[in-house]
């Protein structure tokens, strides 16, 4: 038994303080300002509002300006639970503390970044902002796989993969948190596994462009549209491995849980489907965003906002292929050139 | 402009009229024992009361006995689209018309065989059968890749892939039956094509377990089993790739539309998953099957049944391993065994 500070209170922040929690730990749930009434709702009676569960007693609720006080000596572990655009900020948070050394860190922040003009992968963002505030050696490891929050939070079998580079480390963070309903995977390939978990959100919205193309058009059978969804999906899964192999990282990962199980979790429903159907129907993205869903966190849209830029030198130059991406492609222009979506089945598959 | 004969009226030979029928083939859709009533709507009013739609007015409804006086000099193409179970019977009546020989053959039935004591997909079945016949020289390619009857038979966009060793005869193929909403993309790994076109209805199966378990698992949020299900596509991912490695197939054929993209489209309904379901909640297969889908081809249910005891031996002797295909033996235990389902998380993404 220890304790554990969980950073970001948000649905999947949360819900990991079940298999901690059921393996003895005791979590401090650290909310971000965007968390406060979570907080105050955990600490009232325990129940997570958006999770719709209650949260073991050995869970407590606690504001982000609390952090430097919960980050006491003991803790042994603490879990990033912040959104892709608010790892710069634990980051930064993190490293004013001043501490001279961290517990590791286990992210479950999932995105890309090119703040430094190459894409990097939040572990490495994390590592890198830390030694900006000379704090080094600290293991950052991160969780990736099909896991969809609200059913870990009801103890749902599920089968994820922890990654970092050193087996070791990948061993004592599977030992505080395996249940017998939260199933760890050890994983090394960190560039492999983070790079399916953030493209996943945005091959996720690609998909469900086929559901909202169905409200276009109508059939005699009432045929639904699955097969150009399965189409996507597979053309998803080519990207992916081809991204993953840019990157350095071993195409081999995007075949089981971290690449297809988790891209298949995410058409599963949720909100990068739910934009993605409105995009489908030939909506811009301005207006699907403001209209539908203005107070959504979209991930594939923001990974698509946060890297089309810099992606673009990379296609310039030769050095990825674009003609290999043609689905990406796809949703840079629908999400951030913000035109209406228009498919050439014939780019893809090649 | 050509003759085309499609041997068997169920939904997918009958889909397959729409592209031949929209590249100005005449279409004569000669049925099974078991499509008379099919045939006869069809020559009434063109209606197909399965597809649920009118098939073109260039496609002519024929019964089985009319096979040999439809098979004219100048028919350039056969489509084999009768069940899995009937691909014998198929290639066994073309034989025995004493042809000295046939057109291209175009197959859409999807299954393994164990007949010889090898596992041995469906073309080389045809092949066999048909040089027992002394017709020789016969292409049988095959047609695989997600692709819902209904939805083709909708005109939605749907992209296949065509599969056959020789280029040439793939480019003539595609150019008889490519549409604005037809995509076909050409594959020389037969193997690996056919392995995943059977596989992929196993597993669909598997992945409907974890429905099937959500009804006996309430939650206080009503969590489905999203997670459940990825982790089961994503073993299904790995295990077919370990299969088709092992019958000398390319594994990368799994990564796209014939292996991950066509398990995706399986996993979104149909018979199969509708199957699994009821083995999750923990049915015995026989009880499953004689309640409630008695009169229903179950694809993956039939593939496990037909080739179960003849890969018994290969585990025996280790050609298999047994411990890479955990999932596979989860649907042999219940559907050929006849046990209830008991998942083993441990044993899966090895």
């Amino acid at each position: 038994m220890s304790e554990v500070v969980i950073l970001g209170a948000g649905v999947m922040g949360s819900a990991m303080s079940m298999p901690l929690a059921d393996n003895g730990h005791r979590v401090r749930l650290v909310g971000t300002h965007r968390d406060s009434d979570i907080i105050e709702s955990v600490n009232r009676n325990h129940y997570h509002p958006r999770l719709k569960v209650h949260l073991p007693k050995t869970v407590t609720g606690h504001y982000h300006h609390q952090l430097d006080a919960m980050l006491t000596e003991d803790v042994q572990l603490i879990v990033i639970g912040v959104s892709s655009v608010g790892v710069v900020w634990a980051a930064e948070t993190l490293g004013k503390l001043r501490r001279a050394s961290l517990p590791p860190l286990l992210m479950i922040t999932k995105g890309l970044s090119v703040a430094t003009g190459e894409l990097e992968i939040l572990p490495h963002v994390m590592t890198r902002i830390l030694g900006e505030h000379n704090i080094h050696g600290t293991p950052v490891a991160a969780v990736a796989g099909p896991c969809i929050a609200g059913e870990l939070a009801a103890r749902r079998p599920s089968s994820v993969v922890f990654t970092h580079p050193d087996p070791g480390v990948l061993h004592w963070l599977a030992d505080q948190l395996r249940t017998e309903y939260y199933h760890i995977r050890p994983h090394t390939d960190v560039m492999g596994v983070e790079m399916c978990a953030a493209l996943k959100n945005l091959y996720a919205l690609a998909v469900g462009f086929a559901s909202g193309m169905l409200d276009n058009l109508p059939a005699e059978n009432e045929a639904k549209m699955h097969n150009p969804a399965a189409a996507m999906f597979g053309e998803a899964i080519l990207e992916m491995k081809y991204l993953v192999e840019f990157m350095g990282g071993d195409p081999a990962t995007v075949d089981g849980l971290p690449g297809s199980g988790d891209l298949y979790v995410t058409c599963q429903g949720g909100r990068n489907s739910r934009m993605g159907r409105l995009l489908g129907k030939g909506m811009p993205y301005s207006e699907a965003k403001a209209r539908h869903m203005p107070d959504d966190a979209i991930e594939g849209a923001e990974l698509a906002l946060a890297i089309a830029r810099g992606m673009q030198p990379l296609f310039a130059s030769g050095r990825l292929d674009a003609a290999r991406l043609p689905l990406m492609r796809k949703v840079f222009q629908t999400v951030v050139h913000d035109r209406p979506i228009e498919l050439d089945w014939a780019e893809f598959h090649r």
